[in-house]
């Protein structure tokens, strides 16, 4: 059976497992304050080229909670597009501490200023909720990717009306990795307030790195990680694995994979015909399926059922551990379709 | 430098990361609905003896903090003895759920029920909150454990009291395989409303399984743990740890180290004319030192400050990956002192 | 100065202020314990026949946050219109105390069950926020009411699907004594699982009366009042404020005055060619007015711009002060238009 | 029937009545915009000889409650001493906004700074909640009151280790007019971050007035009063009360009447040998009295058990409509005992 289910059905690369493995006997202090930690926290602000604060959270949900809560005082609110992991996807982690989502169309995924326009008309007085923060995700919800241009206008968008810029990285790799992208990670600690590298999808067992740009939002933030059941005893887990990560360039390769394998399931689907339902440069193919074409490809494949319409639609994903072999074997397999 | 530090200084016992490197490239579904996490929960019930429903968080304070918050209205309390982790250690993890953390004084770590009756009588309107739980630790904080007769006492009472009671397991496997301890896994599903099994400081690199044995808590706890952040993506990390606790007795195997460790420790200390403030019979060991005693040890072991006094208080801690050559070496440098 | 600027702009009735008056000196025991407030539970619940219980809040935001957070486990949601108050114009009250509002479009204000439907066809799983209950406004926010039969069936629909029902009476008053109407207050304690008989907006100074009629939901109610800070000292203020207004039938005699000045505002308007945005048959008027109509009334008449527009939509409201000589005053001001 | 029951037992004195129904059927806007709150704060400002923001509330533990929660981020706590309102009988009101109450022991029911030393000396890492504010009552729950010293000196303690001072006036007016009293509200304004002006328990029908002094503290706060469901649609209820407590020394004088009745029934208790248990110069009364006597006395006056001991503690508590004849007639009753 040839796995399309999602980036985060195999534990961790070979690079990582070995790390852990070798420092698994290694005494270390808890709570974050070791030297795997540090380092790992040095590796990532080189690429940042900024002296951003940085912790280690279990996964993106925790993290874009825990991280808005930081953002947003009781009354106030997050701006997103309706298909965002927030939105959507968390069981109402954001809501869980007080704040409301307030949400917009978007297109392709992506925030549209003029929309966030009507939100803010709308929202002008102390009988609503104050809107304080922008939520968007790169790589988006089906797989889009931001522009270096796209996310400044954002970000000045954001500055010019009290907003801060909250960045969902859990697919941030394949973004980063993409052949369109012209975002570099220093990029997003210029222009975000906050975002994070997502580990769990691209190659980690556990683990996000939340990076902390805004001055104003760094103060008692190890409180309340610890104080929302987000700290580890056992720290040094996440930051050997992130030290890993980036030593190596091993964040981009794993990502780089992903984004291969993803191109050449791309022409397979063309080649057989199946069409796109959302066009996008990275790791989640979403195509169109007969019913009868999805039972059939069932048999041989995982992957989701994304959307349930007349023509359903379906996702596909690659990860870091997707092989040329699984491609060819799919090729073969919708050959007889 | 031997390391006397804490009992989760060191990431993962060999067992536990040979399986984790078995299975890390293996593809598994995702969010806890894999197959070594219902192995995992199988082999912990068959020692249970009960259907309970059982969960896998990441560490202690998050799973304190989502349980009780599974048990208490919002205008409910727990109530624990002044020194519980919950009242003390969790940066009022408790409280960010809306709970207040009701104390009594205690004796030996442990809970004193006619303590508990002052409380209960104190607490008769709705002018005060509504005691709805009780929370104790095993071991507890200062390394003491419960006999079954004071476990099912206190359950008893609780019951009797329409409260709840939930038994704190972070350092469970070493409460369990004491010498003078009398219960029994199984004992815990039949008397406690919910407990859980510490991991993280019995040798895995995270991870503590909650186990749900009252009906009336079982409903909905999926949603409030994706709700709290408490959901991995990747479910089976914490599976394969678990499946890999409770084959072979590796739970327990892990636990012994800890205590045979500890109790060569104690007389080494003992030999040494070294007094124990708080003694116990598991792994936590709390001597008296003067700080020329503690400045000279402190050059050839890890160990940790309990209580600042004129003879202070300290606390050393044996792990799983704790040596009969650390206590040996150990020994020949107190011999110095 | 004629005032349509809303229903709660004067403080109370007569009667209602002779009462607080004739009580202001005497002794009664606090926190709602009182004879005034168990006489006026006892007034409502004679037209409730049945034995729900009630308690008296301040407002109609702190009554849907207390009311509907009775209802919900933390993971759970609550379904309502777009344009329902809970949603719009309570700053995030329902959010604030973690629960996630779902919308749907509605239609004239209303719920559409249908809509519901593709809600609960969407939440089918512990990644998203679980519905629990439904939010209706009656009268609604632009004035339209429900009838009999939509209440029941909304009824069914909700307890066929684990919902609670709720509705927001802040306007009930209007609602109930509308011509259309064809519900009565005991068909609201029969079909809906708690609602509230507002006071505010119909002649009380504060107040109104929180009625739970689900056996479900009547535990600890009266703690969770006083643990968000809804309890007043005096309860009995609003005791007598309802005991007021439940006898001689001052509750819909206020709501009749209310809506017999709305009916001749109407036919003035006809009278003036001035065309009605949301027509409805309760006490607030939406009406469409060029920015000169509203520029010269505004020089005699109070009212609020409700959605600015080429052609503006703007609110009148009548109330239970609202005389015959405010109409023909405002009918004459209309004339030299 | 005599009461000395409570301090909130009775409605509102004559003049605040009368204000009341001379405005009932005047139009104002809403949500505290109108000219009465206006004109009540600027004449609170005036003895407060401060720009504080000034925002009126309905009871204690509201204003408690969203005042603290306006001071504290999410892990942040609040020290006060174990008899403190807030730590007892709110039903866990201000932990249900996310907040630890930290106590200590005081003395007289008034705090002491050694003790708040022993709360910082312990809570100074990020696994423990962060003190961050300091609550005081004046008078205090036991009738105490502090003096210009003290006050003096807890401010500079509380800013000198980045603490807010949070002063609770529930009874603020009879501590003011004690005889012993030396603080004035101007001096509170100038030594306190956020304090309330106790109007319920001072002849007013309900009504608090938060009194924010600290400019941090200012920002965004009508917003938490709607998103914690405190503000009032007509809000010139507690402006038209509040205009009319500080008219002509309203305020002073009611508490002056609760004092004067006070002492004088304190030397009724004297004189019939009855021993106060709490020495205190404001109007709450707390006496020792055997069961027999208190059999008696129930027979003739409401007044309260505090305390069950061998000889228990009642209180008896005077009030702005409190009347010589009360007395008077208590001290016949008493003649016969």
């Amino acid at each position: 059976m040839i796995s399309f289910l999602n980036d985060y059905n195999a534990l961790a690369c070979k690079e990582v497992m070995e790390d852990l493995t070798k420092y698994s006997l290694e005494y270390n202090v808890g709570y974050a304050q070791d030297i795997h930690t540090i380092s790992a926290i040095n590796l990532i602000r080189k690429e940042l080229k900024r002296d951003s604060d940085i912790y280690f959270l279990a996964g993106g949900t925790q993290t874009n909670r825990i991280g808005l809560y930081q953002m947003l005082k009781p009354y106030e609110a997050v701006i997103c597009v309706e298909t965002g992991h927030i939105n959507v996807h968390e069981t109402g982690a954001v809501e869980s501490t007080g704040h409301k989502v307030l949400t917009t169309k978007g297109k392709d995924g992506k925030l549209v200023l003029s929309e966030v326009d009507e939100v803010l008309a709308l929202h002008n007085n102390s009988h609503l909720v104050l809107p304080r923060a922008i939520y968007i995700t790169d790589s988006t919800e089906i797989g889009t990717i931001y522009t270096l241009k796209e996310l400044k206008e954002i970000s000045d968008y954001a500055h010019k009306h009290n907003l801060y810029l909250y960045l969902d990285g859990a697919r941030l790799g394949v973004a980063l990795n993409a052949k369109e992208n012209d975002i570099a990670l220093s990029d997003l600690a210029k222009y975000t307030d906050m975002f994070y590298i997502g580990g769990t999808k691209n190659g980690a067992p556990l683990g996000e790195a939340l990076i902390i740009n805004n001055e104003e939002l760094k103060n008692g933030f190890s409180y309340l990680i610890k104080n929302q059941g987000g700290l580890f005893a056992k720290g040094y887990l996440c930051g050997i694995i992130f030290e890993s990560l980036f030593t190596n360039d091993l964040y981009n390769k794993n990502a780089k994979n992903s984004l291969d394998k993803a191109n050449k399931l791309r022409n397979v689907f063309k080649k057989h015909n199946i069409k796109e339902a959302y066009e996008n440069p990275t790791n989640q193919i979403f195509v169109y399926l007969t019913d009868s074409q999805a039972e059939y490809i069932s048999k041989y494949a995982l992957f989701e059922l994304w959307e349930k319409k007349e023509i359903s639609i379906y996702r596909f994903v690659t990860n870091f551990n997707s092989k040329d072999s699984d491609i060819e074997d799919f090729d073969n397999i919708l050959s007889k379709l």
